[in-house]
């Protein structure tokens, strides 16, 4: 586990209420998910912001998962706080209130020893904000981001301009659309690359993931999950199982993207099914890898 | 070819409205497109009733196609018309109308020839009349089923009937929460096997397929479509090649089976490039290899 990941993104707490219970003050945050997810592949280095009610228990959780939290900056005010309601179908969810507190204000700030970390993961921050952190690092070999529809509905143009400068973008459908104007994934992503992008993925949910390197597609189904307890943070662990992956290999080719894409798709389905970061936390290597291998038997004839 | 399938289902003209165009008195139903997709892999004895109005070409061309049309009946009478308007969303469509015409008293009628078939699809048509098919054939091999929410909703009992006598159901998502009482598809699919269905075939349209057999699933994605053009039939002409492949392996094992998803994927993604049965016809064998070929590059490693 040598090379590093970077994060930025969102620190939070969550309370969330599902079908199937109720949590309240559960640690969340793209950043969070992301890095724990990640952990389990490759060091990483997570930057953002939390306010004073941050608990040291959970700092040193993550420290212990190898995430380097010295950019992690602790703020005058309160610590971001999401509240959702889901439904018996998943992919309803009602945002209940949104105090982003500490988040509202946030700027970056890197850390020196953070500065050359060669793989890089903007998660759904404000564009301008995601552009100020690329500035910063020094030649990052691989860079990756995710956005959510509000930005593309209120900062196309700085979200277009740093979509140009990344390597990956992770997306899902219904963004995809916004984004782009087509209904049709595969006319969508056919424009993204059209703007020089090089790989997106596509995340569908229950219905699995595809990367597209603009000539070959590939594509992981889900993994079955019985019970999505609680679907928050499946995307960032998505993209942390999947960036972690790129990281611990070094190489990025297209079948290690590949890979990575199942490896994505088992973190996020680690994720939901338990509530906050629970489903992330003290999974051994082996068990994530029989999840790899069930995943690959779904597709194998 | 040298195997029969043997379909009961409709024979229908539809008017078709979508984002892509316009289509009056295209020849469609149930029996029809399965008909088509199936006899690119084996011999197609076809069951349905048609109007006076059903043309002369059309009897011409689908015998062409190796589909025996000793079972249809024209009965005094307008053919079944379906009228149907998609949206650019290609999962939302309005029935425009239904005139049964000689389809509303439809009783099937299974010729001598037609009594030793070994592999029997029943298409949408109304359950107890499904029974009735199957009560007639003579120890068949191997038997499909496919229905529709007005039957779930309407003939519920009946339809439990005859699913629990079949080696395999096809349904859809909201057939199935509508059927079990689950959103959950693998506990959807779960209680149909406690049912003592050994297979169930779950169509997701555009997010492909998956076979289980209680034990095992198997994942195929769908072939990607730039343009689905008119979904109408997608899911008779994957049944269609499901059940050819099916037919023309004669033994029926989880690997043939899973195969056969595959075939079924590739007759629905040709099916919906088209109006009406224009994507299934004139296809080289060689072009269904290849695009068999393709849905597996997109899943392998």
């Amino acid at each position: 586990m040598s090379n590093s990941v970077l994060v930025v993104g969102s620190v939070a707490f969550d309370d969330v209420e599902t079908p199937f219970g109720k949590r309240v003050d559960a640690i969340g945050g793209s950043a969070v998910y992301f890095s724990v997810a990640a952990s389990h592949f490759s060091n990483v280095r997570l930057v953002g912001v939390a306010g004073q009610d941050f608990p040291e228990e959970i700092v040193a959780l993550l420290k212990k998962h190898s995430i380097n939290l010295e950019g992690l900056e602790i703020a005058e005010g309160k610590t971001f706080r999401w509240g959702g309601k889901y439904y018996t179908d998943v992919n309803k969810r009602d945002t209940l209130y949104t105090d982003l507190n500490v988040f509202a204000s946030f700027e970056p700030k890197i850390p020196k020893t953070f500065l050359q970390t060669p793989f890089v993961f903007l998660g759904n921050i404000q564009p301008a904000l995601q552009s100020d952190v690329l500035n910063k690092i020094q030649k990052p070999k691989f860079v990756a981001l995710d956005t959510m529809n509000l930005w593309i509905n209120t900062t196309r143009d700085e979200l277009m301009k740093v979509i140009r400068r990344v390597d990956l973008l992770f997306i899902n459908d219904t963004e995809l659309a916004e984004l782009t104007g087509h209904n049709n994934p595969y006319s969508g992503l056919r424009k993204l690359h059209e703007l020089g992008l090089n790989y997106i993925v596509l995340k569908k949910g229950e219905h699995g993931a595809m990367i597209s390197n603009g000539k070959s597609l590939f594509i992981s189904p889900a993994f079955p999950v019985l019970q999505p307890t609680d679907p928050t943070g499946a995307g960032d662990s998505f993209a942390g199982g999947f960036m972690g992956f790129l990281t611990a290999n070094g190489g990025v080719n297209w079948r290690v993207l590949k890979k990575a894409l199942v490896y994505g798709s088992v973190m996020g389905s680690l994720c939901v099914e338990q509530f906050s970061i629970d489903g992330l936390l003290n999974i051994q290597r082996k068990a994530i890898q029989a999840r790899f291998d069930d995943l690959r038997k779904l597709v194998t004839l």
